[in-house]
């Protein structure tokens, strides 16, 4: 096991209106601009219903990199687990991985929705989603099931 | 649009007998085996099914990023395609991504399987697979569907 440092180049940005809070939503719709050497790297996406959005999450401090344990989205009645265990952006390499629609290709350009990354933030790789991203059953710990409970009765009051 | 270099360090590394043919079937079954600095951060991971390998593809040489073209498994019947549309690892940045099934954690090592990753291959992050990774319904070119009804025909031959 020798550490090794790995170069990472974006290979486009993101551009978005919506603010830090909004793209939470996963409904917000968003711009992937592609650096234009890339474009033809793009050719036959338009055929993929979704696709993986891997970008830097880049405002992401050192000290913030180090931390090794968090409660899930800071709420002290969650249990304190491994940032591993979840999905926070405070990880010792802070990559986002993020499922979203393509709704549009044009060029260099990609429309998407739902992907939570905010104005400028830089793309390191697309891929497109495919059946061995599928899993007919999982099973998540019962913190989870907890907040997905809480959404979704949330989205009920809002309908 | 400024081009930003991203300093990533490898969190752990793969660790399997399998070859570099067998890693692919997505059956075997291999260890990460985490820097033991990060243990802690694992702590409640047992708790999911599934998670995502993020790894570095750490053989693809510097010509082959430059690729911008292929065709899916080197297939000279299938489609010339943007490496964005495919899982090709001929890509920008060589970051693999792969859902695999969470058999055991014991400290800094976890079991797992379907990583079709081979020995010595730096992990860059591990995501516990969530509710917002599924997608109920998802199109993909006619290539793609060709080539998943070609292994379920090869299965069925060797089952």
């Amino acid at each position: 096991m020798k550490p090794v440092k790995i170069k990472i180049k974006p290979i486009g940005f993101v551009k978005t209106d919506a603010s830090e809070e909004q793209v939470k939503s996963r409904k917000t719709i968003s711009e992937i601009i592609l650096n234009k050497k890339l474009s033809k790297a793009l050719d036959g996406i338009e055929d993929f219903s979704h696709l993986f959005v891997i970008f830097s999450l880049h405002k992401i401090s050192e000290d913030e990199k180090r931390t090794l344990k968090v409660h899930p989205r800071g709420r002290l009645d969650m249990p304190l687990l491994g940032i591993f265990a979840t999905r926070t952006p405070f990880r010792p390499n802070p990559i986002g991985l993020t499922l979203v629609k393509l709704l549009k290709r044009k060029g260099n350009v990609l429309k998407v929705k739902g992907l939570d990354a905010i104005n400028g933030t830089p793309v390191l790789d697309i891929k497109p989603f495919d059946y061995w991203d599928t899993v007919k059953k999982i099973r998540v710990p019962e913190w989870r099931k907890k907040l997905e409970e809480e959404r979704k009765r949330e989205n009920r009051k809002l309908s």
